[in-house]
């Protein structure tokens, strides 16, 4: 798996801090995770190629993760694209993307499909036979969830080696690493386990924004591979989390500990303060593996 | 009149041309015309204080002209603005906006107001003692206005040594220069043009984007300070132009030279051309006074 943070501050778009928006390469897949404002330029600085952009994530309809949304959409339009747009966001989110493309006359010509959210309680919303993607129903000012991407189990790989030595014919080696067992060159059948060894774990990544802190998600989330937590304040404005329903880095460190994944990375900074590492600094009292996002930063999950 | 251009590239947002947003200082006033996604980034970028601006003016639901707009009152929100904002656009605008905040339960502490336009005769939306502003009703694939903003004459201007010379007390000044005669040392009117001088002649400033090439207009923006005028695209592309109800250089010039304008200033550019030279050149053939807007110029009116 690999992110690219194309934005992750909080509010308001500056000129050189970037509302949120992600992209997550995994099995394949290129799923744009929240669109704020600006998003497309961002896709553009960062080289993210639009035509391989088929699956849109949207957490909660607030501006700073929706707003370019619509801009993309038509700017799709504009280069011509031809390949379906799946967009998975709030209920709502249909609605106010085809309004204003209705008051422009600006009707796609491709396929835009939009997968409208309002259930509470953890649903599957992708799943192809390589990942899938869940809900995280997370406590905000407005309905939000967050999404735990998963891959599934890989093939078996291949131990080369071991089956060239038991002579087993290369026809059978797509059989092979989907588990079977082959007969080897005097047809006597070679367990499958002597000739392969076991895929790589699967990964998995879990993105909680905009969210208070919320216990709740800790079953859903553990042991993920990675953790994206906003993290808009620090403990010095604990009440101001409170109150706007956002976290605090220390906050999102107890939930990465408590769900013992293996990485958090934090995100969504208010702008008041100017210097991010005090919120790796806070988070890393609780938990040691923290990650700052940045705009532009790419992780290897 | 000073005019910063924020944007003038056509449709798709990228990392170094943005598309349609421009501020114009008026007497005190800010206005800002169109507001494109990135737009509140680009008044940031230019330094144009966020209070100042209090009336928007929309000339069409292109996103490449209004998508900027949600995410421009929402920031104004956040940073807690208390006056009034005034958005003049098409019919549709109030909606597509009002919709958008309702969604994020964003509504603004602050007094917002729409006023929606569907004539398609010039009619003065905004008028105080100093500057009105008037649409200018172009041709578009969809409901589209220019504005003309025109001053009103200023005050005379009080000819101080001549008024001393005659023993005009100086509590007669303010009157003086509204225009009043006033009483010299010995009791005798003097007339109000021996102790002042003209006032400048009121500027005047027609936006003209997007629009088809359209003489209907060239009336209402006669002898205009300064036209700004859409060239989407060059002659070569002559067809294009007609079938998107775009103009080219050459139709912008031809309406600069049959209006009578001082200065024409063009904008909206096609992406394809990598040298915007051309489209100087090609208006130079037929009016000579042509400034190319770039992202960020300021242009004296």
């Amino acid at each position: 798996m690999k992110l690219t943070i194309l934005g992750c501050h909080s509010a308001t778009p500056r000129w050189d801090a970037n509302p949120t928006s992600q992209v997550l390469e995994v099995k394949g897949h290129l799923f744009l995770i929240d669109c704020a404002e600006g998003t497309q330029v961002q896709l553009r600085r960062f080289k993210v190629k639009f035509s391989r952009l088929k699956h849109v994530f949207i957490s909660h309809l607030h501006g700073d993760h929706f707003f370019g949304l619509v801009g993309l959409i038509s700017t799709f339009r504009l280069l011509g694209r031809e390949a379906d747009l799946h967009i998975y966001g709030p209920k709502g989110i249909k609605e106010a993307v085809l309004l204003q493309l209705k008051l422009g006359k600006s009707y796609t010509n491709y396929g835009l499909y939009f997968h409208e959210l309002e259930n509470k309680e953890p649903q599957v919303i992708f799943e192809d036979d390589k990942v899938s993607v869940t809900t995280i129903p997370l406590d905000h000012r407005v309905y939000t969830n967050g999404f735990l991407f998963t891959e599934k189990p890989g093939e078996r790989k291949l131990n080369i080696d071991a089956a060239r030595d038991r002579g087993v014919d290369l026809s059978y080696y797509n059989k092979i690493k989907q588990g079977f067992d082959a007969p080897d060159a005097n047809g006597n059948l070679v367990p499958n386990t002597e000739i392969t060894f076991n895929p790589d774990p699967p990964k998995s990544y879990a993105y909680c924004s905009d969210t208070a802190y919320f216990p709740e998600i800790i079953p859903q989330i553990k042991n993920a591979t990675a953790l994206y937590h906003e993290a808009t304040f620090l403990e010095l404005h604990y009440d101001l989390a409170e109150k706007t329903k956002h976290s605090t880095a220390k906050e999102a460190a107890a939930i990465a500990k408590k769900a013992n994944v293996d990485q958090l990375i934090l995100g969504h900074y208010s702008g008041r303060y100017p210097n991010l590492d005090a919120f790796k600094n806070e988070a890393q009292e609780i938990f040691e593996n923290v990650i700052l996002a940045q705009d532009g930063k790419v992780i290897d999950i």
